[in-house]
């Protein structure tokens, strides 16, 4: 029997479906995650390039956008557990190019940028109250790496309760294998799975504006 | 070039060492979950008896030890997000059978039991409070499945600066391609893998009882 | 120049306002917070009394309500910090009489029931979640006490981004002066303040359901 | 029959205790929580001079001092319901004057700076993963307003299961009778309140360094 097969009889795999209020977010897109040098490579590249007219039809709507980027101090003072397994994390500082999101990514001013040391784009950062002031019930993800900050992302929003969907062909990794495995297990158990093309078919009766 | 030589090269699988202090954290080892026929099945049965004498060893040493429930109200009404995924989570409710942890890991009354609605056992519960107010710094992870609770609550304890150290034997799951590729996400970026036999030889060295 | 001058001079008690979707939450109405030999007394039992046709309002338009208990282990096995300050909260086990919420409010089934351990109704609890759910953007706070778990639950709406709106005459306390106190900090900084009728007057226009 | 004695019977004011291993928090100490005409005055000029040789002894002893800041986006595109209360805490931007730590209190480079946009300093921040992984259990309190962030970082702190330790001559409000009220409410329920020179002779058994 298939992996497939055993979380199709055990009843996987449900639908959290399309809210009424979407959010879209960018998570990790900065230059060292898509070079192969640093802490990238793999499909990231094809990831961020497939983001883009997401990012522009979001933005023509007036949905929230949201970014996160890794930073830490300048003098690691703020390391901890995580930066012991990925040591690398750490140059990831404010300023460093590494650092810094891709440009046909950049965020604009009213964007929430969301600096954070765990990967998970919710650990101790401003975006769930941010979410919540705008009212939003559906979180639209996309970044790097699909098995790592994707990943927790995801999870803590659906633990959250928002409704978490997941850009197949807008997110990426560093090596395919803990990409599709990860795919795997979130649209098992986590998020529902869409191409950009079939949210954005897909979106056009969501949301309106909310007064404020 | 290999999915592990990829991670390598980036500086990963870093130690994250064992610390001072450490707690037992059980997963979700309920009858539901070695049941194929409902929410389990792979080898975690043989995790759940692998378990069994780690779990003496605490008790032994009069370490803290904590399991965790998946655990819904009757009538289903504070199910979320994640129960729209996972519709058979419902079913796991305070008395049902499937629901109640395997009798060789019975919790003794000083354990703490959390009941828990999401993957993680961190979220929205009462256990980290539970672990700073006994200074625990190392969160040695047993139970199921390996691909979702284990790692929702290994990345939640790493975030919260805690050290995760997976016991690869006594972890498992209802398929092994998830099994193998959850470890290899964890052993690279957020916990230590060990073997039980050779956690419970490097531990004699760990530290002890303090002042409440 | 009066406290009140040296607020209003520096702008704050800024109207948080009513949102779309409000939510009722009863902290800690039980039996041990009205009794003045436990925790209770002062005008707890009137802020009671006041609630019952509250809680009405909103059953009979189907708005989501939440309660709150203090629930600590039967042996006392999940103490911390709080219950240093406060031992007597140690006697809230699940089944003491002096534990229950008292009969005119008592929940019904599809209503919430957050045990929790510290002051506020949202830490380590499964409310905010509950909230997120149910897209509530308003939180109508009664209970007791206004100068503990009620102010605190209070705060942690406002940092969640919620609108707080602490009905008055449903809030109280063992002893009038804190009472009084935590009602100025509140409406000053963290919350609206409104009679219930004028809550209910005002609430006409609110809400709508909404497809789930 | 007093508000003391009334909270006296009722058994408060328990000792919540030091612990082994304190750090210090200065609780936004910066220019515009000092000048009356903005959001301080009062008695927060005094605290902040008193705290400036307790800061000293923390770091003559290599102990762990943390300092936060209400920081806003210079668009106040972060505002969410607490500024709706508060408006004039959206002039605090990461570079206003009236935002900047008191130059007697300047951080080092190697103390944790939190910037938070909330009420509490453990609000969305990373203060309690960085208390985690330095494995204290005693937060020294200090800083304003007593009667709003100094609160509301206490009762997180002790909801953390953390000590918290009020330094009474270290906090400070913009109006006295909040101050007072807020004193007493934080040491019936939630921190010992000691003066600076009382801990200071206190603290000589304290512990320190752990291996990391």
């Amino acid at each position: 029997m298939s992996e497939r097969d055993i979380y199709q009889r055990q009843g996987f795999a449900g639908a959290v479906g399309l809210g009424e209020r979407p959010a879209l977010i960018l998570v990790d897109f900065v230059e060292g995650f898509v070079d192969p040098a640093h802490l990238g490579g793999g499909n990231i590249p094809d990831a961020a390039d497939a983001t883009v007219p997401l990012l522009s039809a979001f933005r023509e709507r007036g949905w929230p956008v949201a970014h996160t980027r890794v930073v830490y101090a300048d003098d690691g003072s703020d390391a901890g557990a995580f930066a012991r397994k990925c040591p690398k994390l750490l140059t990831l500082t404010e300023t460093a190019p590494i650092s810094q999101i891709l440009p046909p990514l950049t965020p604009r001013q009213d964007e929430l940028v969301v600096r954070k040391r765990q990967a998970s784009g919710f650990f101790e950062t401003r975006l769930m109250g941010w979410l919540t002031w705008r009212a939003i019930d559906t979180l639209v993800v996309t970044g790097c790496t699909t098995s790592g900050c994707v990943r927790a992302t995801v999870v803590d929003a659906v633990s959250n309760n928002l409704r978490p969907i997941v850009i197949t062909d807008c997110v990426g990794d560093r090596a395919m294998g803990p990409h599709e495995a990860n795919l795997f297990d979130m649209g098992q158990k986590y998020a529902d799975l869409m191409t950009r093309d079939d949210f954005l078919a897909a979106s056009g009766r969501l949301v309106q504006p909310r007064r404020q």
